[in-house]
């Protein structure tokens, strides 16, 4: 596969000085395969931006659309207000699979994916756009349901706000796999081991006073698996 | 119960220019059972700082002691040396308990909780205080883990970066409920509701080579449900 002058395969997300890997390299990459199957898994992501010296960290609903996300939110949120000014920002997107229990304290861990993305986002004023963009953040939330929503109309799309922000510059983190200790603590009689976590749709909760009739979509009834599996790159 | 001079109920969460509630403050509070709750079940925070201009949100294992956070992690990360030596920070906690799927796109959200806490770190130093924070961190993935593991020696202490945030300026917010919908939209045969997520725990999956007769604590075969239910005050 071709590389680019960073080294990375063409494609992948660019390794700069704050998105390589300072340690613990071999829990990093930047494939984008990789980047975009957790961020299609997550449901919600955190923004960091800085307002007035402060970083404040905000949860959000997001989507991605090939190579770009899309934040959006109410005009008066001020930290998607600041993303969609062209304000640095930090987008990070995190799993949680596993606790990994050890013998000693000193090497409890997590197994988790995460991403990582810096750069500055724009507003989105073209309303096809926006709409495009409204249409994949519900269908981020159930797969197909886009096609059987009420879209948003004129005023509604005046009265969001969106950002789009570009998967370019940024990495995961990934940590796989069982206890890892040292050697003079493997004898100890204390159990150590992983506790896999998963998070589990239940089933859907119809509104009162459903018309009789409204079909029941797929995804209300069995929601399905978010896990994507990527293998990592060799 | 006592007041605060802004308002807040004796022990609660100071409102100040960035916690105070500007849109949707029907969702806000600053009740400090209610953050308290939140941040024991959580799992991970998301750190923000500001490291050269930028924003950096980066996920972290964390527990709670009374009215502090303790972090950890390695020396050498950047982002919780930052914290440690008193950079401005937002450490966020977010459980996502539901989509809300609405007939039309516009009013779709999820349900959650979060909480956003503000202020500045400090570095852990004292040795006593450092092992009391790892056993807190241990305890905080399991309860009654910190009784059967191995503290850490002083060369483990030595070279684990612990930082306490304080728990004083921020507040929580909270999404529950159905779907909230305009009244035109009420008829249309589109199915509406909401898809309940929980984090369900797995079965612990012991590590190679436990000698015979490790006894198995209780969170190894049925870790308990992290969920604390805390009514909102009046």
């Amino acid at each position: 596969m071709p590389t680019q002058p960073d080294g990375t395969a063409a494609g992948d997300l660019q390794i700069t000085g704050r998105t390589g890997h300072r340690r613990l390299k071999e829990r990093g990459t930047h494939d984008r395969d990789i980047v975009n199957a957790i961020l299609d898994e997550g449901l919600m992501c955190h923004v960091g931006v800085v307002d007035g010296g402060t970083p404040v960290v905000t949860p959000m609903a997001y989507a991605r659309v090939d190579d770009h996300l899309y934040l959006h939110g109410a005009p008066a949120n001020r930290t998607l207000r600041l993303v969609a000014d062209g304000g640095a920002a930090c987008v990070t997107v995190s799993l949680v699979d596993a606790l990994v229990l050890a013998r000693s304290a000193f090497h409890h861990s997590m197994n988790y994916r995460c991403v990582m993305l810096f750069g500055t986002g724009q507003a989105v004023t073209d309303p096809k756009e926006k709409l495009a963009a409204s249409a994949a953040l519900v269908e981020h939330m159930a797969p197909g349901r886009s096609g059987h929503v009420r879209l948003p109309n004129e005023s509604e799309l005046r009265s969001t706000l969106i950002a789009r922000f570009a998967i370019e510059e940024g990495s995961a983190k990934i940590r796989t796999g069982g206890v890892k200790e040292d050697d003079e603590d493997l004898g100890l009689p204390i159990w150590a081991g992983i506790i896999p976590f998963a998070i589990v749709p239940g089933s859907g909760e119809p509104d009162e006073g459903l018309p009789d009739g409204t079909p029941v979509p797929p995804y209300a009834t069995s929601y399905p698996d978010r896990r994507r599996e990527v293998a990592p790159g060799p």
